[in-house]
């Protein structure tokens, strides 16, 4: 059965850059899987500055929803799904059944052979957001982030660009 | 002297769940104090979710005000408070002083005898709330957290489901 | 070269409380650099409440935006910079070019020989807000905290008043 890591935390405390290093390390070259649909130019901006960032021992597949099918196609190499809170965002707006989803994802980690290096941020240490859509998304995210963290092998909280082992 | 638990950390963050393991592995059966007044209907859903999680081995009494009365009419078995943050939302809401309230429940603690587990939220880790009462909140639930967290045997905060020990 | 220190963390999660009494351990007396610009009196009250907790043993210096200046000036003892947050704050709200501010300070950092405790906020871990300028901020807060906790000799992450090593 694959290795599974979860790297989790805030946003821009590190998480894609120790994933990436982390990834890499398991072997090279290795798959990166973007999970962003690219809405707007500040969208944009932000996904040239992650892959500026990465150098050609990647692969990059472009990937908003349907993440068991890429993870099947890209078995012979770890990779990076960068990120599973992109994910949930695309199922949601689509309006696809989040829970099903994430349930298929989970269930087919075991047949996997090559390592998975998730991504995920944590959305539920501010304030309880005003609209209803923000709270169940952040729900939402939060209950990925607990079965995920439950399925891997080892989990790592980024704080400031440094990682907390969690599991 | 009582052993006093505190588990914090985000929403959806495992909180409830690894408290009420923590409350169990220190006597069965315990008391469940809920502190969460039902307002609307995504309230009371949210805690027939918990309720649902939750066996037979609990004795629930719901008390979102006045703590100090709840824990010593309880204090035959470990209790599970939850949640700190949901009392002193009652506590704003009511227009109760809720540094008296917060200062009453700390000198009542050292005559217990049974343990308590506390749940709380962190609320801190956003960007600043735009208006008062938020921020103000979220001053007050910090403060909140800090003071319990001194007088805590033990301190833990919750990322993804999984427990981090602080104290 | 001076000993660095971060100490990050939510609001009131006791990062001055705990980067205060790690200061003075480094020795007595020591600088307060304050970078708050009082806008309001809710900011007043909040830096009232701060300079009450702190005694004699501080010589206190306001400074918003120059901290290589303010740090030369107080490379006689251990200082405290409260906060990070605040000052990024005032250079994105004067318009000042952030990124070069904070690679002027970290490249200062080698010259100076008494220690130096920062500061900062963790604000990533809320909802994505909804407007464009927190956004910016809670990226540009992001990267300074990844860049500081790089030059650092030691990182704390404060959860309810107690410190978490993270470095």
């Amino acid at each position: 059965m694959a290795r599974i890591l979860l790297v989790t935390g805030g946003a821009r405390s590190g998480k894609s850059t120790h994933a990436e290093a982390r990834t890499l390390a398991l072997g090279r070259p290795a798959h990166y899987i973007a999970t962003a649909e690219i809405w707007d130019e500040e969208m944009a901006a932000r996904i040239a500055l992650h892959q500026a960032r990465r150098g050609p021992e990647w692969t990059t597949h472009a990937e908003p929803l349907d993440l068991v099918k890429v993870l099947r196609a890209t078995d012979d190499a770890p990779r990076l799904v960068d990120c599973l809170t992109l994910w949930l965002t695309n199922l949601m707006l689509g309006e696809r059944d989040w829970e099903a989803a994430a349930k298929a994802l989970l269930a087919s980690l075991p047949d996997l052979a090559a390592p998975v290096v998730f991504v995920s941020n944590e959305v539920g240490l501010g304030i309880v957001p005003d609209n209803r859509l923000a709270r169940d998304f952040r729900d939402a995210a939060g209950f990925l982030n607990q079965w995920v963290a439950a399925a891997a092998d080892e989990v790592i909280f980024t704080v400031a660009g440094l990682p907390m082992k969690v599991k």
